[in-house]
């Protein structure tokens, strides 16, 4: 394998010495990697909505400190609640970001107006500790799933065919991923691994996985989404591993739109398909799938294709003509019923309430 | 609706008065109306290989146009033996392919050289008015299994919702096509109709679909191949019809990769899944789906997208790396257990090796 085109940095959001913080701008992947400095809330907010920042852990993450370059341009109780909403609306599906938002604004509304820009700037860079923390670890329980099936298999010397959807790397936590840890996690360990790179239109966020297995030398190959189900049922991936965007209390999944097909796929194999995600995507208040508010993105997503032209510049053409109607889900639900396992920083679970409430019991009688 | 605006020629392929072929070349499509002349094997070949020829039945049609033409430049048996070759080993799933080269040797072999190119001629000209009138009487066939559809639904005003994959329109058939003849036949009959559209990567022939479709004024609205599963779920579909590329002797088919997983979707929500194909594709030789050859196509057509650029000329971007490696099949196998009905010429049977033996009593015993 080539060395990297581009060394990659440690995180995909950090902050900067002058209180600002610098992201990956994620749409100019794979082509460019290029850093953006995000210094206020309607910066923040924006680069969530654009997509520049994604991945449900990370934009959980990047909302906090959203809130904390808030309160350090106006700190009071009426703009503690402004931020807090301008950063709710900017994606309406992950549950991370909610749950990023309402543990500040726990925190710092018992604290004297002045005194809550720094406590939410350490706020937010705990929440950003806590879940590389618990990203590290859904990669060790993974492994534990993941192991089994290289040794089972009766590929040579026990190869590991791994297929995953959208990007659930570290470009969408703040590291380690929740998918793909396990994923680096099997690859350290020295397992023999492949992965299939599932293509995510309309945004193409495959790109960005396939990008990030390159920097670590993971070998990996993409195809569209709609090959899926072939290589699947040609036996050709022992698991299926996605994140999540939104975890139901019965288990059933929000994530990317298409995660759906490729679990019905894995189904029909007899693969196993397994969900990796931070407690935080456990939404026990939501009953199932169909309380899950599904966001509809602009239809250019669909109608337009960036990469680079024949001279190598970003360039876009637009694939479908402008007066035709499209309709763009961005996510879409997996029943509980198609899930192998969830995978949480606890352990992994059966994708059931009773399963979820037995590894979380804290949080499920919260 | 607007206008159409391109006026639509009669036909996907006309033969002109000098002894060429003239078709519409599909790669310019939805952008572009642009005709091309084909006047030699050669010329077929490219064509049919490029996919500026496309659609199994239609592609059956230009390859006996394409054998003519090579019996015109030449006329003797090791120049019919190598057309036949040459034009079979264009494109490997689909089997009208062989099926129409099959026809025209039989018709060609035992008559003197030099006497053929114009039987030659002849024959294609009645395959493809042969192949016009099964597909009408698909479109008759299919209406009878979608209008209880659009009378039994809970819609305002008997609201008929389908979704189809792939294009299996007139430009995939020298007219009305297969999947899209009972629609076509639907909404003729003042069905209130709306159809939901694949996009089908990584070729995009859903565009073609589209573009079809406003030739017609047929609604209709495009989606990412990734959303055809929430859609279903969501009930908003109340049948998925499709063509084929080749119909195994147990009812399993071969069509455009994804159509499986739209097969798997459908009947997890109970949703009638329908395959219409002339005759000519079912492949009594072919025991089951496991026997059928998948294509596999250049990577680069899921690493470049073609369209319009800003100015509106037609452009194209690398949207994928070109040292990525791609795994690009370019079908897939439908078990007959996730078909509801296999619609020919002849009616429609279960998707089984009785059911299709019932329906086609003596090509099965040939």
């Amino acid at each position: 394998m080539e060395p990297p085109l581009h060394p990659a940095p440690a995180r995909s959001l950090r902050p900067t010495p002058d209180g600002a913080i610098e992201i990956i701008d994620q749409t100019a992947l794979p082509h460019t990697l290029r850093m953006t400095r995000l210094a206020s809330l309607e910066d923040v907010a924006r680069a969530i909505r654009d997509m520049r920042v994604r991945g449900a852990p990370l934009i959980g993450i990047a909302a906090a400190y959203g809130l904390a370059l808030a309160l350090a341009a106006r700190d009071d109780d009426a703009a503690l609640d402004a931020a807090v909403a301008a950063l709710a609306a900017t994606r309406p599906t992950a549950v991370n970001l909610r749950w990023a938002l309402e543990r500040l604004r726990m925190r710092l509304a018992p604290l004297s107006a002045g005194m809550r820009a720094a406590v939410a700037w350490r706020e937010a860079g705990a929440i950003a500790e806590e879940d590389a923390g618990r990203c590290r670890r859904i990669g060790e329980h993974g492994l534990a799933l993941l192991s089994p099936l290289a040794a089972g298999n009766d590929r040579p010397a026990g190869r590991l065919e791994v297929m995953t959807h959208c990007n659930a790397g570290w470009l969408a936590a703040v590291d380690f991923g929740t998918a793909l840890a396990p994923i680096y996690a099997a690859f350290d360990a020295g397992i023999d691994l492949h992965v299939w790179v599932s293509e995510t239109r309309p945004r193409s966020q495959g790109l960005l996985t396939a990008w990030e297995l390159k920097q670590r030398g993971v070998p990996h190959t993409l195809i569209a989404d709609n090959a899926a189900g072939t290589l699947l049922a040609q036996g050709r991936a022992d698991a299926v591993i996605v994140g999540a965007d939104r975890v139901a209390a019965n288990g059933d999944v929000a994530n990317k739109v298409g995660t759906y097909l490729k679990a019905l796929a894995a189904r029909d194999s007899n693969v196993p398909f397994f969900v990796a995600a931070p407690s935080s995507t456990i939404d026990f208040a939501c009953p199932d799938g169909g309380a899950i508010p599904i966001e509809e993105r602009d239809g250019d997503e669909l109608r337009v294709a960036g990469g680079l032209d024949a001279g190598g510049r970003p360039a876009a053409v637009r694939t479908i003509p402008v007066d035709e109607a499209v309709f763009n889900p961005a996510f879409d639900i997996t029943p509980g019923r198609l899930i192998d396992a969830i995978i949480t920083e606890r352990g992994h679970c059966p994708a059931t309430a009773a399963g979820l409430r037995m590894l979380h019991p804290e949080t499920s009688r919260a």
